[in-house]
């Protein structure tokens, strides 16, 4: 890994993107609620987000274990790897 | 329920608040992507979000439980608690 | 709702069905780590528990809401839903 | 790797006994069904099993990444961990 790259570098652009579409559909969220729109409506597109945020979410550790994880120098796997599991750890309960 | 009006209408400012500073957090992400800030910081804070989403997504659910459901003429609440188990189901399958 | 019967109580014998099964499905993970099966393969398994918890967990609350909500007396079933709208936010977290 | 040994071997004992644990859990929830226990006191139940489950597919996927991950040859290790974030992804939402 060279200075400033991270696993997702070389996918920067496409995470970028999504993570943006992401905005979209929140500020979409904003408007039906500023529109009184039906709470179930309202909450099916607030599902709709956290779906594309476990893409990326799973995207980025996938990136982070190919590259920064297997990448690694050898004394340096193991410690990433119980790094990585943590953040599955979290990503499972949601902080 | 007047026309117009729905579960959260009584709560719809705190709600566009919670919405408005998830749309923030998601900008921070995108701000950190640009800034190849590590993997594993970036996956944190999309947990944030997703724990910020589950939150409103409840939220959204009790006030429609306890306004809609609840509130609703007699025939139509079986239908309802469908509707709102349905929006249960998929929130806990993101999609 | 009479004395000693429940929201599953006219899908009683549906539900333990259920129970059963899962009860068998995790014997079947015992016999997999006993026998030293591939990681991947438990984890599946464990996976599929999880699924048929989840659908355990969802028919109880939807027999739950339906009768034991619904059917309350009409100064209880603001409590009751507080109640139900609590056991999916532990369900959704795992605890 | 030697033959017949996974990334869960040296800690195989720990592994059933949380099993065991969990089928004793599992055959708990049938005992308050068969009892006719107030629904929400089943999922609360329920909600237990999935949060140990949860445990040990943790740690059966941490093993497998510290051991059948890094430990594979070189040129395994990529298409180990595309295998891992499978189980992840599979895992977050139960199937």
């Amino acid at each position: 890994m060279t200075e400033g790259s991270q696993g997702y570098s070389h996918n920067k652009e496409a995470v970028l993107k999504r993570v943006r579409r992401i905005e979209g559909q929140v500020r979409g969220i904003e408007g039906m609620v500023e529109a009184d729109r039906y709470c179930i409506d309202v909450v099916t597109q607030v599902t709709a987000v956290q779906a594309a945020l476990d893409k990326v979410a799973l995207e980025l550790l996938s990136d982070h274990a190919q590259h920064c994880v297997i990448g690694a120098e050898a004394g340096r796997q193991s410690e990433r790897t119980d790094e990585l599991m943590g953040a599955v750890r979290r990503l499972m309960r949601h902080g």
